[in-house]
């Protein structure tokens, strides 16, 4: 009796989620030291004292009226405006608070902007493997996805075949950078290549097409990569922002939306973004928190903890013979499977007590994605079961 | 260039949110101790010392990664535990964890609600006057709101025409009980009934109908009036609470749905209910509040201050001549308007700086909302204005 729609879901769940039920459930059985979960990206690494200390001062000294209140529905001008000055600093941007929308997550933000640009039957670009929660989102208003295929080894997009999928119903272009689930950061030749493809093809079709840039790995870059901000490269862009991982915070669902004024049809994109977030039920993200990260602009998680996995994991799997794109960002590894099915693989892997995604997830078959937001003791243990996973196919 | 369906919001937005941003205008104009708003449902009374104490409990004696990070998209098995224990405790019930899943406030989880049920097309029928966000709520996921007509003097829904209205499309009703924006409580004779018409209806049809029971207001009654717990009346209930109002923290966006599992097709509810939360981008209520809240439960906000301020308007407005009907809940006053049209109504309110929000946003014109979950201090400096704009019609 419920909804048809609902049907599919019912039968398929999340992949990811349900590794995640599976590991709680190996742990009971093996013990929690003898399962190596990789496959969720819940950071590990605790959020900076400052955010703690941030809530505390607020309780402490504002209004509870004013801290756990309604507000406009777009966020509490303060925040927004010290959002945007901070961004300004950083990436020589010129946005002010009527430029930044405060946002449920960055999932709360993707819907917000999906609601507001897509009529049925619009197609959405992105390019895999992606996140799949964005065939979902995409769904939830009509829109019809549109893969672009695989880049392997270097899985920078591939513009040729970006550029023949874009057709007249083409809206939005959904772009993740670093990337979940390959680790990988776009270049700036990539985004200049990409904005080109777009500007032509604006000129061509005569209308707006908008960039989504799902940004919630932007502060996690390695080796003094550059994450370029793309609304500096392409004026229709739409960016959406998440403290999930900057500052560990997944489960406040805390982001926001940033809609530059350069963007067609701003007004009327800002005013209908608002009421999105109203009437698809956020209302507002949750103020505390709103006001909290507006404390911690400045401050960031312990992202070297998540280099130094992101070495021993690489490193070490790469010794055991796996081929592994090297990740730049985010904390994610993209390794192929010793076997054409993902699924198998992942099948076999289970038995060395090993978590992880296939690639058919992130509509890439023949790879499997490793979280490395854990605990470096876990992956210290795990080495062994990935060795002798590898040896298994070596034989 | 944004979604077709957005436009008629981008021109219209919702009244009551103007009426907000007019109000701060107005108050910059004329001085805010000159302006009296009563347009918004945004609690004056402040949150129970126990939730900043729980707040900083927490922060002081969790793992952080575990009191900010990811957890069961329906939130964490502890605090489901123990809300379905007091409302087993409060109402005889006999729910368990299971039964609970937390959500944005009560908004988002409508929302989680519709997109489990809903199929296109399927109706859903509420009594007006009602929440205005429900027609946008049901739009979401192409069903069909109905409603049934006001019933004045005393607003209980008119039965007879609410069995008219139930076709074989029926699949939910939505009541909203204390109600906004009456502040009528529907009693138990009225759920009885309601009941009853659900039952013989689902015989007939041969299938289920769903009651959704938002209860935002729930804790918000006076005159020792009883609110019914309406799973104990009919089987296939869905309740959806928020801890808006109960403890003012409207602005944190968390709440729950309850789902017992007498409701036909429970599993697949329960199932759905969890993923649409996840598709719909709230992916899971802010994590800090849910374990906030789990810690007041027997915690509630001062509501005597709500009902001295509601005798005190109720009692002044009957004075003047105004016809009001007489609230047992919520913190709204419903006012019969002095001419046909409520919203020039509304527009004479505002020559003498009274903002209120005209029956029409609720589907039943002809009458204002008044909501008095402000500071009495403003009350007491409204009540000339209100007699003079008795007066101007009495002329």
């Amino acid at each position: 009796m419920i909804a048809k729609k609902m049907v599919k879901y019912v039968e398929g769940s999340s992949v990811t989620r349900a590794m995640f039920e599976e590991g709680k459930k190996m742990a009971a059985r093996y013990g929690a030291e003898n399962v190596y979960d990789f496959s969720l990206g819940n950071p590990s690494v605790e959020p900076p004292e400052a955010v703690k200390k941030a809530i505390i001062d607020i309780l402490e000294q504002e209004s509870p009226c004013y801290v756990h209140g309604y507000m406009n529905n777009s966020g509490y001008e303060t925040v927004r405006s010290v959002i945007a000055e901070s961004l300004n600093k950083r990436f020589g941007t010129a946005f002010a608070e009527e430029n930044i929308l405060m946002t449920v997550g960055a999932a709360g933000g993707l819907n917000v902007v999906l609601k507001t640009l897509l009529d049925p039957g619009d197609e959405v670009i992105a390019f895999a493997p992606y996140f799949g929660e964005y065939n979902n989102y995409v769904a939830n208003f009509e829109g019809k996805m549109v893969a672009v295929s695989p880049n392997p080894p270097l899985f920078q997009p591939n513009m040729a075949e970006f550029e023949s999928k874009i057709t007249p119903k083409t809206k939005a272009v959904i772009i993740n950078n670093p990337n979940n689930p390959t680790g990988v950061v776009y270049s700036e030749e990539t985004i200049r290549a990409l904005a080109d493809v777009l500007e032509k093809k604006q000129k061509e079709y005569g209308k707006a097409i908008y960039l989504i840039a799902d940004e919630p790995y932007r502060e996690l870059a390695y080796d003094g990569v550059k994450v370029p901000y793309l609304t500096k490269y392409y004026d229709n862009t739409i960016v959406g922002y998440s403290y999930s991982k900057s500052l560990s915070l997944p489960g406040e669902r805390i982001g926001y939306l940033v809609i530059p004024k350069e963007a067609d049809d701003f007004e009327n994109i800002i005013c209908a973004a608002n009421v999105a977030n109203r009437i698809l039920g956020f209302v507002n993200a949750p103020s505390l928190m709103q006001l909290a990260v507006a404390k911690c602009l400045d401050e960031q998680t312990d992202v070297a903890a998540y280099d130094r996995n992101r070495r021993m994991l690489f490193d070490a799997l790469t010794e055991y013979g796996y081929e592994v794109v090297r990740p730049e960002g985010a904390f994610y590894l993209w390794v192929k499977t010793m076997e054409e099915n993902d699924k198998e693989f992942v099948a076999r892997a289970k038995e060395y007590n090993l978590l992880v995604v296939p690639g058919s997830s992130f509509m890439c078959p023949g790879y499997v994605r490793i979280a490395y937001c854990v605990d470096p003791e876990m992956i210290k243990r795990s080495l062994p079961a990935f060795k002798k996973l590898a040896q298994s196919y070596q034989k």
